[in-house]
């Protein structure tokens, strides 16, 4: 079994994106991708599990590190305080690893129904995971739903803040302003 | 053609919601939630389009009735107090229409994966639809997709509130104290 190589995954990666932009991502076959990336079939395969997977790799551990970042905030943080820590404690880990190809990723995402669906059950997923672990410390259930979906949110648009200035502040400092946007909009009079 | 016959339209209602929680939605017949009913099967075909239409036919037209109300707030009215005069608006309307089995429907949601993926894309679509009448009030473009995030979160955790709660509040004050809930959350320090 040849060794993990990162530039094999990395072509694989981008054969995978441009050919999605180009024939629509539901017409993009394994095959196709290995072909435009040199590579053999099999060698896909060792990578990812299926085409999906090029795009959400990354994202499909989002729930857990985002749980396991907010139980390591401070017990004395308020509930939203060590949501958005743990945002932005995320986002410094993930920034550097989805910058390349971010912009693409969404626009393939925005063209296809199905990964739009994909994207919602992992966001869901990610609710799910906030709202449990904040209910551990100590969060009322209905507010620790209300909060996850509000950790969702922010989450969305900071990413997609940052993804549109790819030049930028990093993605851990874009979380932290949207966070505070929505404070702002909230308390606005 | 007979007139429509509300009675007719609850009883296929109730037998539906029935047979959901009974056999799992997956495995429930049009033929059989007809029979349950006793009426026939092209009765069932005036009232709804599918199976599934029986539990959304009312929040379908969410994003529309939402949109709608967020178009008659008051201009001086800040984005988000105007979000939630409108969230309170069209639950002054929903809630009498949405209260008869309004648990046993949350219920058979909850059940099924498919039917929570509709669940999903329903609640992207009132983000959709609040999101592009915050911005022609005028609200910046990333606030109003952030806003109509956070306004589908304040609306799924006031619902949630409602419906466990039958003998409390009506639903417009339930997502008025969800919204309250929000801003304490986000501002406590």
């Amino acid at each position: 079994m040849p060794r993990w190589d990162a530039q094999a995954e990395e072509r694989l990666r981008t054969a995978a994106i441009e050919l999605f932009l180009e024939l629509g991502y539901e017409n993009v076959t394994v095959a196709q991708i290995a072909e435009r990336a040199g590579l053999a079939r099999r060698t896909f395969s060792r990578y990812f599990a299926d085409k999906r997977d090029v795009l959400f790799a990354d994202s499909d551990r989002l729930p857990e590190m985002l749980a396991e970042a907010l139980s390591r905030a401070d017990p004395v943080l308020t509930p939203f305080d060590a949501l958005v820590t743990a945002l932005a404690d995320v986002g410094a880990m993930l920034g550097a690893q989805v910058a390349p190809l971010a912009v693409q990723r969404r626009e393939v995402i925005a063209r296809s129904p199905e990964l739009q669906e994909r994207g919602r059950t992992k966001f869901a997923a990610v609710a799910h995971a906030l709202g449990t672990e904040l209910i551990r410390r100590g969060t009322e259930p209905t507010t620790a739903a209300l909060l996850a979906d509000v950790g969702v949110a922010v989450f969305r648009t900071g990413f997609n803040r940052w993804v549109d200035h790819p030049n930028g502040a990093g993605l851990a400092v874009c979380l932290r302003e949207a966070a505070a946007d929505l404070t702002d909009v909230v308390t606005q009079h």
